[in-house]
C-alpha cells in the first residue's frame, strides 16, 4: 500500500500536475464568489452588525454583534448567500434574559427582512431573508473560554477565532474541498446527511495544508483514525473518524460523520488522485424514473418493493431524520424477524415521508418450521406438545437435531399484510409516531407509481442505481 | 424433572399396572415365536451345524459350526426367521485360507438351499434361504479373547457368550423392547436406519432389568450418557449414547445410533410411561399419497419440491445409504450456497434412488447483492472495481457498512437449473457417482408425480407429515 501510494503521488507530481492546475482553475472560477457577491455580503453584514449594536445601546443592553461562519472567513461557495450573525450577551445573564432580549433584538432587525421565521435549536433564533441572503440572527452567551460555554452555539465564535487567522491564503483550498464533498454527496453534518461540516473541512485544510494534501492523506485513512491538531485530546471517541476540536479537547468535530460517508471520501480521494477529473466536483442529480422505467427495472431485478407513506411531521430535519431512520431500522428488523429478506431500504421526506424496502420476495410459503425445546427437557417438551398437538399444523411433531419440530401456518406470508398489521408495534420516534397515528398508506409493487412527485422519482432511481 | 418422574412412576405402579400387563400380554402373544416356529428353527440350526462339522471332518478342516445371534438366544421376533451360523476357524490360519475354505464349505452347504447369494462384509459370506429361513453362513476366526479379533465378525461369538447366560428368563423383555423400537422406526443398527441393534437392546435389558425399567431409565437420559455394565471403559466416545461393549472396553455398542433416533426413544419412553398404549408396538405404514393429495399438499404448504432420481447402484445398503446421505448433504449445501433455503430433505432407494428437497422457493430474484473488500484496502478495492465496473450490473459500485457493494445478476435464479448444471460438482460417493454419470433426472413440482411407485408415494407422505 505504501509503495502504491508513493508511486501515485509521483505520478500526480510529475505527469498530471498541469491537469490538476487546469481542473482547479476551472472549478474555482465556478465556485469562488465574485467581487460583486463579496461586496454585497460585506455591506449587508456590516449594516446588520451596526443596527444590532445601535439597538443594544438604545435598549440599554450590553450586547455586541459578530459575523461568524464561512462568510466571516471568506470560505463560502459562490451563491450560498448564507450569513450567520451572533448577538453576544454577557456570559452571566440568565438564559431567560438571553432568550427574551435576544429574540426581541432579532425580531426588531428582521422587521425590514423580505421574510423571516423563528427557529429553535437549543434556544430560539431568527432566520430572515435580506436581499436574497439567508441571515441567521442567533443570540449567544459571550463566554470567555470554550470550556465555559452555556449553549452549543456559544462554541461558534471560538471556532471563528481559531480558523480565521489560520485559513488566510488557503480559502481556495477550502472551497475546492467543500465542492469535492458536495460532488460526493457527503457535505453537511446535519443528521439527514451525516457528512462533513464546513468547520471540519477547514480543519482538514489547516491540518494538511492544501486540497491535494487532504486527498493524499485521506486515501491512506482507515476508520478509527484520530486527527488531533492541538494534541490535547481528553476523551476517547468510538466514531469512524475523530478530529479533536482545537477549541475543546472533549469534542469530536467529526462525530456525526457516518462510516459510509467517511469511506466514500476515502474512495473518492484515491480515485481522484489516480484519475483527476473535473467531474468529481459536479453534483449529480439523478434523472426522473418514469412509470415505464420503474416497471422495467422491477421486472429485471425480480425483487419486490414496499413503500410506507405518511405526512412528514412539521419538525426540523435534524429531528425528523433520526426518527425516520429509527423507523426504517425497526420496520426492517420486523420484516426480517418474519423471514422476509430486505435487500435495500431508504427514507425520503418533503411534505410526505416515504420509507421503501426492497425484498427478496414479498411472499413466503404458508408453511413455517417451528423448533421447540430439546427432547430431554421434559417439562418444556410437555408444554410444547400440548400447545401444538391439537393446533392446525402441516406436520406431526417430530424430532430434528435433538429438538422437537413442527410445521405450522406462517402468521404472515405476505409482507404488505405484515406491515399493515404490525406497523403500530414498530418502535417509532415521537413525531413520526404521532404522524403515523393520523394515517399512512402502504404501497406494494406498481402501487408505488401512485407517488408521482418528481423528486421521489429521482430518489427511486438513485435507490436502484446507487 | 426428578419429582415429575417419581410421580409418573407411582402412577404407573399404582393406577395402570393392570393396563401395562394387558398390553404386555397382548403384544407378546403377537411377537413371541410359536412352538412350531421354535422347533423348526432349532431343527434347521441343528442340521446345518451337523452338516458343517461333518464336512470339516471330510475335508480335513479344523472348523466348528456355531449358532449365534438372536436365534441362539431365544430373542428373535416371531416371523423374523433369520439364522446366523458361524464357521469358526483356528485363530492362526491365514485370512486367505479362511476366505477360500470358508466360502468352499458355505457354498457346499448352500447347495441344498432354495436360493443363495454371496455377500461381502469384511470378508465374503453366503446368505441362503432354507425352508423360508434366511441363513447367513459366515466364516470367522475362533480367537480366544475378544481383544484378539482379526475381523469384525469375530466379535459375535463373544457377544453370544456374554448375553446367553444373562438373558435367560428375560427373553420377553427383549422381545417387547425390540418391538417397541420397531414401532418407533428406530430398530436396526444398519447405516440406513442408524437405530438400536438387537445386541444393544439385549444389553439395555441386562443392565436395567426389564422392559419397563429400560423405559424409565431412558426417559431420564440426555445425549452424552454412558452405560458401562462391566465398568471397564478404556476410550472416550463422542456419540450421542455410549454403551461400552462388555466384551471390548474400547467399543461403543451404540456407535451407529443417531442423535435423533436416541431422542425419539427418549421421547417415546416418556410418552409410553405417561400414557401406556399398545399402539406404540405397531409399525406404522403411511398411506399412499395420490396425485390429487400431492397437489393439495403442495398448494397448502406453498413450498417448492425438487427430486433427483437415478438408478440405485448395486451395492449393499450399508454402502449405499452413507453415499446417498453424503449426496443429500452436498446438494443441500450447494442449494444453500446459492441462497435457496432448504426446509426438508430425504433419500429413498429401491431399484432407483430418489433424493427430495423441499425449498422455501425454487425461484429467486435475478438480482444478487455482492459484497466486496473493505474500502480502505486499496489493492483489493482496485481488483474488485476492475472486475465489476465494466460488467453487466443492476447498480453502480457503492459502499455499505465500509465495504464495496454491487448488485449483479444471479448465476442461478432457479433451483432446478442450478441442480442440472452443478450436480456433477457435488461430492458424491464412488458408486453413486458412477450411477449419476450414467444418467439421472431432476423433477420439479408436479413432475415428481411421474414417479408412480407406491412405496415412493408412501415415503412422500411420510416426508410431508413426518
Amino acid at each position: 500500500m505504501r509503495l502504491l501510494n508513493s508511486r501515485k503521488r509521483l505520478q500526480v507530481g510529475d505527469g498530471t500536475m498541469d491537469d490538476i492546475d487546469k481542473i482547479r482553475t476551472s472549478v474555482l472560477s465556478r465556485i469562488r464568489p465574485g467581487d460583486a457577491e463579496k461586496q454585497k455580503l460585506h455591506e449587508l453584514a456590516h449594516s446588520m452588525i451596526e443596527r444590532i449594536d445601535d439597538l443594544g445601546k438604545i435598549e440599554g443592553l450590553d450586547i455586541r454583534a459578530r459575523l461568524v461562519g464561512s462568510s466571516a472567513r471568506g470560505t463560502w461557495l459562490a451563491g450560498e448567500r448564507d450569513l450567520d450573525i451572533f448577538i453576544m450577551f454577557q456570559p452571566d445573564v440568565t438564559r431567560e434574559f438571553l432568550e427574551e432580549k435576544g429574540l426581541f433584538v432579532a425580531r426588531k432587525i428582521a422587521e425590514k427582512a423580505e421574510s423571516c421565521e423563528e427557529r429553535y435549536a437549543e434556544h430560539p433564533y431568527i432566520s430572515a431573508v435580506f436581499d436574497g441572503f439567508e441571515v441567521d440572527i442567533v443570540p449567544a452567551f459571550g463566554v470567555h473560554s470554550a470550556a465555559d460555554i452555556r449553549s452549543a452555539v456559544d462554541r461558534t465564535p471560538f471556532h471563528n477565532n481559531y480558523v480565521l487567522p489560520r485559513i488566510r491564503g488557503f480559502e481556495d483550498e477550502v472551497l475546492l474541498m467543500k465542492q469535492f464533498m458536495k460532488g460526493a454527496g457527503i457535505y453537511g453534518s446535519e443528521l439527514k446527511t451525516h457528512g462533513f461540516s464546513g468547520y471540519l473541512v477547514e480543519l482538514l485544510v489547516i491540518h494538511c495544508g492544501s486540497f491535494m494534501d487532504v486527498l493524499e492523506a485521506a486515501c491512506g485513512w482507515k476508520p478509527g483514525m484520530t486527527i488531533d491538531i492541538e494534541k490535547h485530546a481528553s476523551m476517547e471517541h468510538k466514531d469512524p473518524l475523530v478530529v479533536v476540536d482545537p477549541t475543546d479537547p472533549d469534542r469530536n468535530v467529526a462525530a456525526s460523520l457516518s462510516l459510509d460517508n467517511l469511506c466514500i471520501f476515502i474512495d473518492r480521494a484515491c480515485e481522484f488522485l489516480e484519475n483527476p477529473d473535473a467531474s468529481y466536483f459536479n453534483v449529480k442529480v439523478p434523472d426522473v424514473l418514469d412509470d415505464d422505467g420503474f416497471r422495467k427495472m422491477m421486472k429485471a431485478r425480480g425483487t419486490s418493493l414496499i413503500a410506507i407513506e405518511f405526512r412528514a411531521p412539521d419538525v426540523v430535519e435534524d429531528v425528523l431524520f433520526p426518527q425516520l431512520h429509527k423507523m426504517e431500522e425497526s420496520v426492517k428488523e420486523m420484516l426480517e424477524r418474519y423471514d422476509f429478506r430486505v435487500y435495500n431500504s431508504a427514507v425520503r421526506a418533503d411534505a410526505n415521508a416515504v420509507l421503501i424496502f426492497e425484498l427478496e420476495a414479498s411472499g413466503l410459503p404458508d408453511l413455517k418450521k417451528h423448533a421447540g425445546p430439546q427432547v430431554w427437557s421434559r417439562q418444556h417438551a410437555l408444554a410444547f406438545k400440548s400447545k401444538y398437538s391439537d393446533s392446525i399444523a402441516f406436520s406431526n411433531i417430530h424430532i430434528r437435531d435433538g429438538k422437537y419440530m413442527v410445521e405450522i401456518p406462517r402468521k404472515y406470508s405476505n409482507a404488505k399484510k405484515l406491515a399493515v398489521m404490525e406497523l403500530s408495534k414498530c418502535s417509532l420516534g415521537k413525531h413520526v409516531g404521532l404522524s403515523i397515528k393520523e394515517g399512512y398508506r402502504i404501497l406494494e409493487g406498481d402501487e408505488i407509481l401512485k407517488i408521482r412527485d418528481e423528486e421521489f422519482r429521482r430518489f427511486l432511481r438513485r435507490f436502484f442505481e446507487k
